[in-house]
């Protein structure tokens, strides 16, 4: 009696943890990392899963030496809180060559830990309690969730709308319109004419126009334009990009940020207060290794844009409707007619057939009906008979 | 004419920027790289600065070799979003052994890119819009920025008060206590009671200790108590601490937070969103060479804390009044009778004397007649004619 008693007084009033804010609770985890993680857990406990969920491209770079570097110890001490001034220089010069684009390594660039911060960081800059940004769905991820964190609001364009129809969503609250050129999933490549609407709109109406551009080189036979080409003065557009995705190195978390002076000054005072500077020995490896990562990862992209090309026949050929794209490693699928949810169907085909794919639903409402398909790590012939599984699944869960 | 209009549109018409956040606007340039970045900017013009405003430790480790790790291109990927798991192992380890205190590795730690981001997502997971959180003066000059990112608010407790009365500052809105033991500028150490007394209360009234340990090691004779110590469940306790002044390696940006399951679910989906994970490199590093730095590192932090304490009786021979303290590799030194506010008696002091240190009002409205002394980088003799201008500049501006 006394044991019972005990355990009901333990299970009664065991004292709950300090509270958690609303907001962050109001934070989803990231949905693309939810799914990987539980590829892992399966995969230990023995199932062989085909994993069409990864946000990596699998590239073969050699590892090579950071003892070349030589630097002493330097990789021991904070670099300078903007980002070794090397490497800014270099990413300079490799916009003006590659791009024609000038940015001043001194006061137009940050490096950061990642493209994340970078996002972040820019949003937080212009984004007060109560202002609205505007999202095109299919959306990024971590977009709301950076928005939510700025305690804003957003105004997501459904995937049915065009750019050109953006206009309607602008309130006197708005003050930035993010933009994922090329945009993951679906692997849409902004044309010229898009851009320049944007950009002139931004001007006409004092906004921003923050342009993710992580995928920037995976664009095959169509033209890719960073925004920067659209406004050389950089007072209304912010440029996050990184060598995670382009360069093939997202475990260095290297990522940088382009704008304008002015507003870099307070993009500097948030990079200080919550990072200092990003890894001083990745900086380093990243300044010294840049074109020779570049000319092996280079060829990579352009075979997994014909894998994506490859993929897309095949998708066409086994009737899939896909959303127009050319861009990234992912493709984002249709699963109608299921009756099943994009999170209910990615479970399923999760543990009854071992696919991971990423959820539509995690890009916006109006994406319900989608699955992203990453290429990056798979073989041809195992996608293929991961689509014929999709294609399966949707007949057996048809409406 | 013609050319005089035009002029006279580029200087009247020229576009601004689109706007700026008020909460970005609100955030002050961390002062103590604000002064470091002067000391670069005066050397280069050929000065000769005596440097007593650094924030890192001067320590000697050399430089191990990174290829000795044998990753194979692993350091291209993301680490796992928790961290590295065999560094969250070690660090569990390391806290079992040297403190007695039980960390579960799997659920309880997060490697973060240094402490700064570790503070900051806490903060985030625990403080809601219009919540207060309680800082003691003197106190590190990023908590009150990091708490307005939160668009929280912050009550400062002066730093002529005691611990014992924290209890005055709390109100219904209170959700978190910030601790920084030892304290990053006085050096002091809080002791068994004062923690003790800190944890009950956070019991009682439902709040969290946030305790910054980064200084944990420089406490010479003076006993070091985590936190962690006085609530082993960590209901109410949230630890963030680093290997950038206790290992001696801030370059590496790598820091972790310690605190309950439930809560570290919430913090997981920051790191997440906003980091991905620290650089892959850097954690391999850190684990693999954790031990043998520590060991180097070590008998060079009890020379620091010698060096320390021949500064105050140096300090004391001049007839300084310092803030009690006997950890960090910091003197907090009242600068008292000048007529000068400390911002301006710093500049004066670095423009006219060449000697850089940090002002008080960076540490909070009570500590306006004190300065920050780092003793981290320069010699004895230095430090020692340092403190001399410093007794003659406080002289000639005598009230």
């Amino acid at each position: 009696m006394m044991y019972i008693l005990i355990g009901l007084g333990t299970f009664f009033f065991s004292t709950p943890i300090a509270a958690i804010s609303d907001v962050v609770r109001g934070i989803t985890q990231a949905s693309s990392i939810k799914y990987n993680n539980l590829v892992y857990e399966l995969t230990e406990q023995g199932r062989s899963i085909i994993t069409l969920s990864m946000g990596e491209a699998s590239f073969d770079i050699p590892a090579f030496s950071f003892d070349a570097l030589s630097l002493n110890g330097q990789e021991y001490w904070y670099s300078h809180s903007r980002g070794l001034a090397s490497l800014r220089e270099k990413l300079s010069v490799w916009y003006q060559n590659e791009r024609g684009i000038c940015v001043d390594p001194k006061s137009e660039i940050i490096i950061t830990s990642g493209a994340k911060p970078a996002i972040y960081f820019s949003l937080i800059s212009v984004l007060d309690r109560g202002d609205e940004a505007i999202i095109f769905e299919p959306s990024w991820v971590s977009y709301v969730d950076h928005i939510r964190l700025c305690h804003a609001n957003y105004k997501a364009i459904p995937c049915t709308k065009t750019v050109f129809e953006v206009a309607e969503y602008i309130s006197d609250k708005t003050k930035v319109i993010i933009l994922n050129n090329p945009q993951n999933p679906s692997g849409k490549v902004y044309t010229r004419q898009e851009l320049a609407f944007l950009v002139s709109l931004a001007q006409e109406k004092g906004l921003y126009i923050l342009a993710d551009e992580s995928y920037s080189d995976y664009v095959g036979d169509i033209p890719f334009y960073s925004i920067l080409e659209f406004d050389p003065e950089k007072k209304h557009v912010i440029v996050c990009n990184s060598v995670s995705k382009n360069v093939g190195m997202s475990g260095f978390r290297i990522g940088y940020v382009i704008t304008h002076a002015d507003l870099m000054e307070h993009i500097l005072k948030l990079n200080q207060h919550i990072l200092t500077c990003p890894s001083t020995i990745a900086q380093y490896y990243v300044e010294y290794y840049f074109e020779k990562i570049l000319s092996i990862v280079r060829p990579q992209i352009k075979e997994i844009i014909k894998k994506r090309e490859a993929v897309c026949r095949m998708l066409d050929q086994l009737g899939f409707e896909v959303m127009p794209g050319t861009g990234t490693f992912y493709l984002f699928v249709s699963i109608y007619p299921t009756r099943l949810s994009s999170e209910e169907f990615c479970m399923k085909l999760l543990t009854e057939k071992g696919i991971s794919t990423t959820p539509g639903m995690s890009y916006g409402e109006s994406c319900n009906h989608y699955i992203r398909i990453s290429i990056s790590t798979e073989p041809l012939e195992t996608i293929y008979s991961a689509l014929v599984e999709i294609k399966n699944l949707i007949k057996e869960t048809e409406i």
